[in-house]
Formats: structure tokens, sequence, C-alpha cells
């Protein structure tokens, strides 16, 4: 399969879901919406709805009604950015070479875009409509297990541990790393991954191997951040390259060097095709995505 | 009925509730717990977890295996409070007497403490325990309604009309006033009573009587605050008296002065009691409640 068109052609189903889910800019919030869709529509790769529903696929089960679910992980993840990129926090001008949501709208209106993305996504998640298509206790607990997967102990706690650990300014041991990181990118990758086995109606086996699949390609997601951030240019990453290392951030290449850290991403992602062993062809979707997260370069 | 005594009683099975269901700041994230934690035992009065229990009562539902979901309601109104306080919002140095969670444990940590509530308030909203005592469609039914009353079309779209009605200096009509308030405050309490309507099984006919009630309760209750920053003095608000004023913030006093702002909370608190006239004895709480609004000073 060719899999960066598989990637333009969920992105586009992504895309065309986030339009017709999203609120329009209209009425007396038409500010607050625009803000909300400017970094919605960003130019993200939409990683985790695809992850979701090459999730669902693999179970055979129809991508279509699972677009709110969907989109509403890819809301999660543009909240996250969003407050990220605050002042207080890493104090972020651009992003994808635009100007970050408070350069642009104003710090009150950035975080109240980030906190309307991250309210309307549990309306997305919680839709009656989804109903037709999944039994409500299994939306339940798809809600459940991203609620658990962004809050204090996953993405949230990791965005703590990660500005601790800045502001500390000690040497962070790779377990350190790998607890902050597990959480504040892996988290919602691997709830993601999860999302979709639930809707596509995994057994108990199949979800195991599916989280697993998702723990280790969230683990060689953040690695290959932290590669890009050292060996991008500004073109690619769309803002200055060594950012992290400028800020003495702990990153797995200041740890390890880069030799060892390609050598962890390539393990990763053995370990994440390995977990699929289980599942036929309609996983080659998941097996490719493993694959393109360590080939790509933005 | 002896209303401050049913507060104190529902006030402290909130605060037990909380207490149980609430992480406790152990390990690695003890300090954001423990910033998630200040703010939440603060002293609330617990008014949308309360209305909500009693909203329950009022159709003769225990009380107790809701707790879980009128804690959520208590996290989603704590974490409102921290970011409407953040310099770049309000800039509030006190609540309650004390400092606010920024001034306590700086900017990010309170960005993250707010983030982390909302999340933990879905997490509690979608626990699988609930589904003992409420079909699972009915759980997805509160969780649906509180995330539209809390998002862009509700909580947070309020207080990004209340932003911009403060940024434009201009002169506020009473719709607009009525229209902000109507979302930034009236909506997640109305939710509260919601949420305890349909945990208490409630027929079309008594969701929309409760409805209606919250409705009021609602308006009253932002009324009484506006009233209160007037008339309060800095003991009972824990703040300057004021302080809207001062700002240049529209209030009902400011647009209707005293008399006719007192005027208007009676009549919401009326309307509150008349939508309940269907109900029985159990409803008793319940209409208490609306009175004890406005009768309140803190």
């Amino acid at each position: 399969m060719n899999i960066k068109q598989y990637l333009r052609e969920m992105g586009a189903l992504v895309d065309a879901g986030l339009e017709q889910y999203m609120l329009r800019p209209e009425g007396a919030l038409a500010g607050h919406i625009e803000a909300m869709r400017y970094s919605l529509f960003a130019g993200g790769k939409r990683v985790r709805p695809v992850l979701c529903l090459a999730a669902a696929s693999a179970l055979k089960a129809d991508p279509q009604p699972l677009l709110p679910l969907a989109c509403a992980l890819e809301c999660i993840h543009t909240y996250s950015l969003i407050h990220d990129d605050l002042p207080a926090m890493d104090n972020d001008d651009l992003r994808r070479g635009m100007p970050t949501s408070h350069k642009k709208f104003g710090e009150a209106a950035a975080i109240l875009a980030g906190d309307g993305l991250l309210s309307y996504a549990f309306e997305l998640l919680s839709r009656p409509e989804t109903a037709s298509s999944l039994p409500p206790a299994e939306q339940l607990r798809i809600i459940h297990l991203v609620a658990r997967a962004i809050g204090p102990q996953g993405m949230v706690g990791g965005q703590v541990l990660d500005m601790e650990a800045e502001g500390a300014g000690e040497k962070v041991t790779l377990e350190q790393l790998r607890r902050i990181h597990r959480r504040k990118t892996g988290a919602l990758i691997t709830a993601s991954v999860q999302t979709g086995a639930i809707a596509g109606r995994a057994t108990a086996e199949q979800f195991a191997a599916l989280t697993a699949y998702g723990e280790q390609v969230g683990l060689a997601f953040q690695i290959v951040d932290d590669l890009l951030n050292v060996t991008g240019t500004p073109e690619t990453l769309g803002k200055a390259a060594g950012s992290d290392a400028a800020r003495g951030k702990a990153t797995y290449p200041a740890l390890l060097g880069l030799e060892e850290t390609r050598r962890l991403t390539q393990e990763a992602v053995e370990a994440a095709e390995q977990a699929l062993t289980g599942f036929a062809e309609s996983a080659d979707p998941l097996r490719h995505l493993a694959r393109y997260i360590i080939a790509r370069n933005n």
C-alpha cells in the first residue's frame, strides 16, 4: 500500500469531518470560534484521528460513523498545543510557521480557545448520534479512557512534569524522560488507537494488542520529535531548530546521543509491528503508519 | 425545613465525596494534585453539586450514587474560577480571602490545575461504576449536556463575551448582559439541576420543569453576585468590594440601579418556585435553595 496516499485520504476525511462537526464562526461568538478554528486548521498531520480510524479499519469497521470521535481527539490535541505554547508555559511565538494562538489573538483568547476545544471535544465524544453505531456502554468506555489519558495522570500530568523538570535545571534521567513522555505525548496517542479499537468492537485480546501498538507508536513519535528538533531546519519545523537545546530541555538526543536515539526509534517501531502479528492485512495501514512516523521530517 | 442545616449536611456529603473521589497528593504529581485540591477545598458553598443532589431528591432518588457526578460539577466550577482569575483574564489576587491559584502556585501551574480539573471532571462523569444506578445512555446524556453547557456555546463562550464587553468599554445593554450571564453562570447551574433530574429518572415533563427552575436560579444567582459586589464588605466577599465598578464592568446594579436589581432577583426566585408547582414536598430543598440564594451574603 501507498502510505502517503492513505494518509492524504484519511487526512482529507478528518478535515471534512472537522469542517462538518466544528462550529461555524458566526454570531456573537464568531471571534472565539475563529480562534479555535485557526489552530485546528493550521496544517496538523491529523496523526491521532488517523490512528483511531486505522485501528478501527484493522478490525474491518467502517470509519465514517467514528469520525466525530476521531475529530474530538484532534480538538484535544489542538487544545494542548495552544496551552503549551502560552507565555507562562513554553512561550512559543511560532507553530508550523504561523503565529501561535496567543500571538495572534491575545493570551486570554488563547486560553479560552483551548478551554473551548477541550469542552467541545467531550461534546463530540458524547454525541447521541454515535449510539446508532456503538452501544452506549462502549461510548462511555471511550470517554472514560480518553478523559483518563488527558487528565492529571495523563497528558496534563506529563506537561506538569515537563515544566518541573525544565524549572529544576537538574539532570533528568532516561527513566524520568520516559515517564514524562509516556504521559505528555504517549497517553493521547495510545488512547486514540484504543478509541478506534473499541469503536471497531475489538475483543479483549485485540484491544490489548492495539494498546501495545499505541504505546510503542507514542514512544517512537516523541523520540522522533526530539530528533527533528536537533536535525530539522526552520523550513521543515515551522520554527527555529534546536529550541529544545537552547532551553536546556531534556531530550532523548541530549541524553543518549543521535545514534542511540535513532536505534531506540527503530526498536519502538519494530515492537509496534510485533504487537500486530495477530492481525491480517487489514492492519497494514497501522504497520505503515508506524514506519512512516520515524521516516517523517516534520 | 431548616435550609441552613440542609446546606450544611449536603455540603458535608459533597466534601466527603470530593475527598473520596479526588486524587491524593502523592508521588511525582503531588504538587499538581495539591494545586487542584487547594482551589477545590477553598471553602466554596458547593451550590452546583447541592442543586444536583436536591434535584435528584425532588424525584425521590438516593443522592449517594450520584455523588461522583455532583463532584464533577464542582471540579468544573473550580477550573472556571482558576482560569477566570488568571492575569490575562480578570487578574484577581484574592478569592474567598485566599491567594488565587496563580498567586500561590505560579501561572503555568494554575493553568494546568484548571486543565487537570476539567479533564478529571469528565473522568468522574464517565465512571463505569455509575452504570449500577443509571443506564449508560442516561449517563451519556448527562455528559453531553454538561459538555454543551460549559463549552463554546456555554460557560467558555460566556467568559469570552464578558472579556470582549469589558475590553470594548462600550455601554452594554441589558439584553447583552443577560446573554453573557446565561452562558457564563447560568448554563452550568442549569446543567447541575438537569444532571440531578436525569439521575433521578425525571419524565420529560419533570425535566422541563426542573430546567426552568435551574434557569431562574442561575439568573438570580448572578444578579445577587453583582449586588454583593456593590453592597458586600471585604470580610463577606473575601476580596475588595466594588471591584466590578472599579473595572468598569457591566453589572445589573450598574445598569438598573439597586432597587430594580433587587426586584429582578425576587422575580427570578418566584419564577423558580413557580416552575416547581408540579412537585410535592420532596422539592422543598429546591424551593428553599432558591430563596436562600437571594438571602445569602457571600
